[in-house]
């Protein structure tokens, strides 16, 4: 299958699971629920759920049933850290993919529900995908750990901490590589874990994911860094150079454009090489290339 | 054992597991450490996770290993609520349990990020409960479930959203009782639930622990408004009467005092008439009976 195809596929069944999982905008009190589909079917790309279910499939060949639950409960921590971090005591952001941000739509006190809540329905979906299998009910637990562990101070939240504490200050090429593997590297990897975990994977396997996931996590943030140099912002759906201006450090602005290019070059072979170690490796060799040459 | 020895010794027992599984305050980065060990070391009674081993012992005679992880869990999510809660875009409250808010002390960023890291670690505490039996993982998927709804849209958020919702709006009966029993009475229930959970109790008996929980903490509400009419200001850590001035709808501003004070009566009744179904009832009903004698 063409890479585009396998995307828009597997972007379409998690959009369709989601509206499955969440719970319905009319379902009391309605401004929550209303809030979390907002944000939540604002348009995202779906990438870490579609690596959770791509990394089971690199492993198993399929996934098994309950992988897309838990694939929707890595979208939700996705959503819940963009409605927090765009807060105005955060990065104060008024837009997001082309529209207003929930604090704009719902104000301050509903977006920090609305955020608490994706935060939360999070753990429901991954008991939402136990079957009557006590040995899957194993597997979950150590899923719902992995995700709460990655969403963490010793992952996501630790990064945005320190990516605050930084804003306006000089950071170093350390603290840099810090804040991105942590805010947005470990969800990464924990998508690329938790597609492996659900199948049982032996440790080889597991370790594979997880490198392929933290080389796939680098090359991602600085091609992200590069496309808010010179991306059309149209395509991005936030003001271009937006990060320059508000004083935060990026991998061109430490390294320069061409060897942050390098960078991501070197970054995404070494996540093909991890990849061709498991036994269905197509989806995700492609997969890793196209971080390359995506324009948003 | 008398009940203020055993509340006392349950205690000093979460205190020392919180101590033990909460990260150091200097782990990087260790701003957020610090201030999720302020906020939960800032002296709470610890009646959630009590609850949670209360109940285990009432249906089992003991609590199995790992109970404790799940009642700190359910403390962490206790003490994000309370950190959000007391933000300026929600309650705007500036003193809690007779200390500064975590917002005044840490900023509003650091207090939402420090909330979000308290509702995430919940979750890793019950990861961590584990043993190598996989029927104890069942259990405690269902206790992250149990949990998450507990604490969602349907549970604590949703009451806390209708609670904003109404500040300095006048609220009918049934608003005022769908607050009460979803901001505080679904974690109380849950709590009581999380304890038979863990013990893999039969259907009657997770029945009973629900019932009792859902009474307790009813009575509890009314209870609590009642001191914020005539409570001491010291005692409560926050000012009296705070509650009217905000107009917020109370038990004893729609009811009166009187019959307010009756149906905590009444509630606690109902809990103690449960608790009795369970095979080692003592430390429940006691408990039940002194929430009509606290002072705070």
């Amino acid at each position: 299958m063409q890479l585009a195809d396998y995307l828009k596929s597997r972007a379409a069944l998690i959009n369709d699971e989601l509206e499955r999982l969440l719970p319905h905008a009319g379902a009391f009190p309605p401004s929550v629920h209303e809030a979390m589909r907002y944000a939540v079917f604002a348009g995202g790309k779906r990438l870490r759920p579609i690596l959770v279910l791509a990394c089971a499939e690199a492993v198993e060949g399929e996934y098994p049933a309950g992988t897309t639950e838990v694939a929707c409960a890595v979208e939700c921590i996705h959503n819940y850290s963009l409605i927090h971090d765009d807060l105005p005591c955060m990065d104060d952001d008024r837009l997001r993919r082309g529209k207003p941000t929930v604090w704009v739509e719902y104000g301050q006190a509903g977006a920090v529900l609305t955020g608490d809540a994706l935060l939360t329905i999070a753990f429901d979906l991954i008991g939402r995908a136990a079957n009557r299998d006590p040995a899957f009910s194993d597997r979950l637990l150590l899923c719902s750990q992995e995700l709460a562990v990655a969403a963490g101070t010793f992952g996501m939240i630790g990064g945005q901490v320190v990516d605050i504490e930084y804003e306006g200050r000089e950071a170093g090429k350390d603290i840099l590589h810090f804040i991105h593997t942590h805010k947005t590297g470990a969800l990464l990897r924990a998508s690329c874990r938790l597609g492996a975990l659900v199948c049982g994977a032996d440790d080889a396997a597991l370790n594979a994911v997880t490198r392929y996931g933290e080389h796939l996590g680098l090359a991602f943030q600085i091609t992200d860094d590069l496309l808010n140099v010179d991306g059309a912002e149209e395509k991005l759906g936030k003001a271009v150079g937006s990060d320059a201006e508000r004083g935060k450090t990026t991998y061109p602005a430490l390294y320069g454009v061409e060897e942050s290019r390098e960078m991501a070059v070197e970054q995404v072979g070494k996540a093909v090489e991890y990849a061709e170690r498991l036994s269905h490796p197509a989806v995700l060799v492609q997969l890793a290339r196209f971080v390359l040459e995506r324009d948003h």
